[in-house]
């Protein structure tokens, strides 16, 4: 059992303990201890002797957060990425039976125990590259016994405690599936009636793709509506190729985060500042598709919370890698190496509702992360390897190594 | 002891049997065997029965071959590489102390026994993401006795089992130090009469970086052709930023590569054409400088074999990934995948002056990579994790799954 770490720097990410000079609340010679998977102490070492049997670490964090993946799929797109390299679009895929419906296909396929081992082995890899809490969502089963699948699949493994925690979404409306292209109302009204109400038990968000080729804002408002009625949190795709209104949507509905992005409106952007709507970004994605980058400078104005995440999925950003997508977010979008890290750590906790994790302070979760790396800025570049030499969920190590 | 694969795809890179529709050479329901080291059988697995006890696996390449880094380095340069994002350039690096000076300051204080466990540490990672042959410069001690220390530190790295096969480049031009900055001359005398005669037996090139702000053409020219003549192999660094007639250079004398070339002139370009010098592309280091990539299309045309690098280096392309720079060389520069595979196997192999390797067939050296993917392009995505499932150095496991 860990029952704790020294470090010359342990980073809180605690705004009470940060000013302009230490922004991320840094502690020098610092310690932290957990006691039933809860921080006890946190602080300076001299102010806590036990800490002296404690290893001694370089760097310590809170656990990254990823707060947008698709992680949940099975079979290979790599068609489709080449496609997209040569500049193939959309349509150029779907004509070769790529896209969504060759997940969906994959999933129909798979078996539930295949679906919840891939996935396990994908957080895993996620986890040792610092990864402690990953949202999940459905979205490629589309009919409702391949949704409620990928859902069991994705409680199994939320169920596990060798994997990072994690928050699972019913992605209500993904894309129409082939069964239902020549009668999409009734396919909206099968998610409202069959899946969405079995989903409930297994999701805490549902989540809504609101783009031009997608759904509209009045088929995502009435699901999303709904399954908040139901005691789900709302989430949303919005903006990634043109901008529908999605923001408008989100910031209506309360929504803790509007994902993408890379297209919205002024209105859209005041919208989700009057609503505390969390921006959330996926540089990975907009790489992959070769776009310009979400109004990152309108955003920060706005004093709009920016959450960064990795969307992993296997045609868009067939990446496993948060930190990948930190370094993305640097480089392509413009963020502050303290913007890129607050929006994996605090803000990426506050846009999935959890109040526990996200910083280092007495009381929250023992989710840290021991760095192969001497400053929290390190984390941003472009390694390509992991940096964690161990990786705790409340107070246990799932990754790297155990320390006893 | 490792014997053999059998998998449905073993992407031999093997000229001989490629065509248009199967570029890469590719074996369906293949299977490759291993013989003290080297290649003994390639091909269908029903012409080769012995195989039916080898381990199945989804995909089989050459290992890859990272023919630019400056992996031999310690210490960390975190600020810099944030000051970079900013938008500062090698001058505000430099009035902060940064830049190559504090990676020798580093190499400096560091015993030599720290440096070889530190590149030893970086090679494993590096291989573990399916590199078998890694060229490694020296280049950060700049005075006689700590290039040399630095090239012993890679020797010994070298001389062992455990990790890739190591190419050892005598960086001689790559900054002059604080105590020879009021006399250049001195400085240059001292690399051919001290250092060169000395790195000879350690290395097996010689390499220097010829750019507007860093050594002229002729300096250069008088270096590497003295080494040449001690038997030492050249590559250069040309045209990173500005183009001073480096590849021009790198023609005339014959150098293997010519590593960089954001900035390059037509005439560099046929004068590179004609010597049949590679072209090193390294895109890691123009995405964290935020370049233009090299003129890639030109280079093609002139028929120019293209080299993709990691250029692993604490300042420019803080990164231990190969695969990384694949991925960054097909979305930034637009080679086309096989472009990408190509430049990491066969065309890096050959501008390291190695004919034993780089491709599969009955006598090369058994350097192989076990995937977890189903096709080589999936081989460009940024997975950001490691999808090798077992690396093969000369028919030893050096990562991944042990096979015995």
């Amino acid at each position: 059992m860990i029952t704790g770490f020294r470090s010359p720097r342990v980073v809180t990410f605690d705004p009470q303990i940060s000013d302009a000079s230490n922004p991320l609340g840094a502690v020098r010679d610092g310690c932290i201890a957990f006691e039933n998977g809860r921080v006890s102490f946190i602080g300076n070492e001299v102010d806590y002797p036990e800490s002296r049997s404690f290893p001694l670490v370089p760097l310590i964090t809170p656990g990254l957060i990823d707060a947008h993946t698709h992680a949940c799929w099975v079979g290979s797109r790599h068609d489709e990425y080449a496609i997209r390299m040569a500049g193939g679009d959309y349509r150029d895929i779907a004509s070769r039976g790529g896209g969504i419906v060759a997940s969906s296909r994959a999933i129909a396929t798979a078996t539930e125990h295949e679906i919840e081992s891939t996935l396990l082995a994908r957080l895993k890899r996620m986890s040792s590259l610092g990864v402690t809490t990953c949202e999940v969502k459905s979205g490629y089963g589309l009919l409702p016994e391949l949704e409620l699948k990928q859902l069991r699949a994705i409680a199994n493994v939320a169920a596990r405690r060798d994997a990072p925690s994690v928050v699972s979404t019913f992605l209500a409306l993904h894309s129409v599936p082939a069964e239902y292209k020549s009668n999409r109302a009734e396919y909206i009204s099968t998610v409202r009636d069959v899946t969405l109400p079995s989903a409930v038990g297994l999701a805490q968000f549902v989540d809504a793709y609101v783009d031009a080729s997608a759904f509209t804002v009045d088929e995502a408002r009435m699901i999303a509506t709904l399954a908040r009625s139901m005691g789900l949190g709302v989430r949303l795709h919005v903006g990634q190729f043109a901008d529908v209104g999605g923001a408008e949507l989100a910031a209506d509905l309360g929504a803790l985060s509007a994902d993408h992005l890379e297209h919205v409106s002024a209105r859209g952007i005041d919208a989700l500042a009057a609503s505390g709507t969390a921006a959330c970004l996926l540089p990975v994605a907009s790489f992959t598709l070769g776009q310009s980058p979400p109004p990152v400078a309108t955003l920060r104005e706005a004093g709009i919370a920016m959450v960064v995440a990795s969307d992993a999925n296997p045609g868009t950003a067939p990446t496993e890698s948060l930190p990948l997508a930190l370094a993305l977010a640097v480089r392509l979008y413009g963020l502050t190496p303290e913007e890129a890290l607050i929006g994996s750590t605090r803000n990426a906790a506050r846009s999935l509702g959890l109040n526990d994790r996200g910083m280092l302070q007495i009381g929250a979760r023992a989710d840290v992360v021991a760095w192969d790396l001497v400053h929290e800025h390190a984390l941003i570049q472009p390694w390509g390897t992991s940096k964690a030499l161990t990786v705790v969920v409340e107070g246990v190590a799932i990754a790297g190594t155990s320390l006893s």
